[in-house]
């Protein structure tokens, strides 16, 4: 696991003042192009996703979709895209969350989540946690059981997992780095 | 092949008058909450870019995420994201495509792609083809070889297999559906 998250840790670059001033934003492209790093996330991943019971992964738009597809695939159960609002054709659960300034909208076809799923929301990064909570808030009215939230690396100054805490009520977070 | 192509086709649900009156959506969110379709898919995908010597996969924004991304690591090659203007934090090469009303710009990383590489791109759907199209001149722009570009389903009518030829100047263009 040592060695997995230094492979993983020298995959991501750092990129000053984006997407503004003082922000060091934690750029995934580099493990994302090196298929022998993106092979051990997706693997580490999906066997969280196996170990925790999940039935569905849920990607959250965009870089959400990257990571969460190839670990429905490789864990062999269905993936569900939660999108921005206005991008899924068909019945959506909608839910609203704040932003810095103003807020957001994420939804999620209401039929592909249901009472006999238990569901893993996979992304990117954690940070303050805002459409990760929202995206919890999605499964539960939808019925389905909260497998966990898995993540590549958690911002732990941002406090997203304080904020996530209600929504998990008992469920895993796991953060393969923290950074 | 023809069973495969069944279990894709049967798991496409078409939704009238979006995103607006008169359009045909053709929605893949069915096929991808089931593990044996997308798996059969990303198999399929795999194995295409496997046989044309891609050395990356491209996907584009958003569902070519989706599609892109568990190919490129089944296929055990490096994955690319291609993004809508401003959402990559490093150095891009951009490339602007007309849209019905305006134009458009997609970017990608300069660095991530190279003279080393063969690249197949990925998509959901061929449409106009302008957004693939326009994915192909950055791939050539950054000096890299086209491996292909590949579809899950490609919509005939439109015209986007003729835009494409051009651009593709001999590498093939393969659909796994035509709708």
């Amino acid at each position: 696991m040592t060695d997995i998250k230094e492979l993983l840790l020298s995959r991501i670059r750092d990129v000053a003042d984006y997407p503004e001033p003082g922000v060091m934003f934690k750029d995934i492209t580099p493990l994302l192009a090196d298929p022998a790093a993106f092979t051990a996330l997706t693997d580490t991943l999906a066997e969280l996703a196996v170990e925790h019971g999940a039935t569905k992964i849920v990607g959250l738009e965009a870089r959400g979709f990257i990571l969460g597809a190839p670990v429905a695939v490789r864990a062999g159960v269905g993936f569900v895209p939660v999108r921005k609002a206005g991008k899924l054709p068909g019945a959506t659960l909608s839910q609203a969350y704040d932003l810095e300034y103003g807020s957001a909208e994420i939804e999620v076809h209401a039929e592909d989540l249901t009472a006999a799923d238990r569901v893993m929301v996979v992304d990117d990064v954690l940070a303050t946690g805002g459409t990760a909570e929202a995206s919890l808030r999605l499964i539960r009215r939808a019925g389905a059981q909260v497998a966990g939230v898995s993540v590549l690396m958690e911002l732990g100054f941002l406090g997203g997992r304080a904020r996530l805490a209600p929504a998990l009520d008992g469920a895993p977070l796991k953060a393969l780095l923290e950074v």
